[in-house]
């Protein structure tokens, strides 16, 4: 691997300066991305034509010099894998026909078969590596089992997600069997994409924020637990969003790394998290809507708070749609300059 | 007063037990409110028709035996009173035809006059009060000036707030602008509350989770400050949601009852507060999806956190309007019921 940044830095190694790559930088904000998606049916074609979507995940390396690639995909494939499939509607997000609302349905959804079902993304990942040429690292991802629930649940994005929070409270059990079946597709699709060649996993927790502590406890954290617990061929990142009040359970997770939200202080989050840990984050993605100057003044403020040594730089969430290219590229030249002596 | 235990926890003293009381009770759940609602062409005329409005405000007094009423209003008539109309859109939210997108657009809106321009929420706050008739207190209300400011920057709700954030990046002294006239307004809508009758009032941070700490200091804290140092006719809570960061700063605020969300632990938050707030909330609104058996569990746990004293009891968010009336009730009698030397 020429620049193997990302994954030191991950395994907690000394680094020359911290690693940079921005959650999103596929399939957003690139206008070549644009070009490639105009060029197919839709979101969903792309995702499942392997020679196009390695042609995305690559581009923010050759366009943007990030230290990291991450395949361009979508954690909503687990649920079409195991029986639910669904579609993206154009600017509102994605839609489920079928739901899962009872033990029947549950029982009907099968454990995904990484190979069988999602071929197509461990194709696209095989590819990636080829036209990487081990120029940086591949980073794969997965759902959390509790965020890919709420989406098969509620059948797409909610304000409140009542449904999915009604039947926590009224059958937990019910919800234990669905995100075990989860967990199970989970395990098999990661491990598949470790051997395809991803160098290091990533478990996006969208929407962590939304529960009680007691119950992030019970329907979120001890699945993920699992699925770190069992894959030990790559790093892997936990990012748990808006989940402030489990980064000391977060902690206890067998993972190399864990995201930060822009809302959590890098200081607060080292005291709660203790020093065996990367973290990876967290400015403002709205920061980028600012001033060169003032990305600069903000990403170096960012840089600092995480103090240089076991830091991934990134945004605290996905790059927002409308973001210009120039201020991504100047987020991460701020990064890449950036010495932990320098005065500001 | 014959209940005055809002008033007596919020200021501190013992209560035989804590008050009780839903943010949003009024005008979500109750038939007889969707009766009255259907009524009158829609949302905003109710809102516009004090004898109405006051209707409303006193039906779970009488219906669900709350220690509390809250004015039946809506935080976005001060957008309104400044020259931004608003229209509500059924199953959407609210929409503003005309936003505010830079200084020329801020120099045009006034500051509102309380009585001119808002006289029929000070009369719906009379007629409440005649026809509570002493029975327990009614609480006023505002939006913070941030909530407020990214209604009238974005024009309704948002995903992201991106244009909101992204003015604050680009343009912070033209936010400034806005948010010291919006402040200006509140203070005087705040004080005519108080002067109509209103014994509390509350003002609701509701996107508060969305700025990094940074911003929320600089855009949100000061204005709520200077509020609560303005009012000093009646005790002031404030409730800002997702703002887990600022829980130390909150405490600094010329207040005397601070909301807590459902992600927010009532111990830790007591730990960053101190001991001279009251603390409000924060049973899961999704708690009232359970049965009986699991609501008098959850609302049990909640109470015994709080421990008893300095605490207004209440849900971590507004009631959700698939929430059947039974539940509330449920919720309500186990408040009632509660000692705090019970054992569970």
């Amino acid at each position: 691997m020429k620049n193997d940044l990302l994954l030191r830095a991950a395994r907690g190694e000394q680094v020359e300066r911290p690693p940079v790559w921005l959650m999103r930088q596929a399939g957003r904000i690139l206008p070549e991305y644009r070009a490639v998606r105009d060029s197919l049916k839709d979101f969903i074609e792309l995702v499942k034509t392997p020679q196009r979507a390695a042609e995305v995940t690559i581009q923010p390396v050759d366009i943007l010099d990030v230290d990291a690639a991450i395949i361009f995909s979508d954690i909503l494939v687990i649920p079409e894998a195991m029986g639910l499939p669904y579609e993206m509607v154009e600017k509102r997000g994605p839609f489920f026909p079928k739901t899962v609302g009872n033990e029947a349905d549950i029982r009907r959804l099968k454990v995904a078969d990484a190979e069988a079902d999602l071929g197509y993304v461990m194709e696209a990942i095989r590819l990636s590596k080829q036209a990487l040429a081990g120029r940086v690292p591949l980073i794969g991802f997965a759902g959390a089992p509790f965020t890919i629930f709420t989406y098969m649940v509620e059948g797409g994005g909610s304000k409140t997600f009542s449904k999915a929070r009604k039947m926590m409270y009224q059958s937990p059990e019910i919800c234990h069997l669905l995100l075990q079946k989860i967990t199970d597709s989970t395990i098999l699709y990661l491990k598949a994409q470790a051997k395809a060649g991803a160098d290091l996993i990533q478990i996006f927790d969208s929407w962590a924020g939304i529960l009680p502590p007691a119950h992030y406890s019970e329907f979120s954290l001890p699945y993920i637990a699992q699925i770190c617990a069992s894959i030990s061929e790559v790093p892997k990142t936990v990012f748990a969003k808006g989940a402030f009040f489990a980064r000391k359970e977060l902690a206890q997770i067998k993972c190399e790394v864990i995201g930060l939200d822009w809302n959590m202080s890098p200081q607060e989050s080292r005291g709660l998290v203790g020093e065996n840990k990367t973290l990876q984050g967290n400015l403002d993605p709205c920061a980028l809507y600012g001033s060169d100057a003032s990305i600069r003044k903000e990403t170096r403020a960012m840089l600092q708070a995480f103090g240089g040594q076991r830091h991934i730089a990134n945004l605290g969430h996905g790059v927002y749609p409308d973001t210009e290219p120039d201020k991504v590229r100047c987020f991460i030249e701020t990064v890449k300059e950036w010495k932990n002596s320098e005065e500001f």
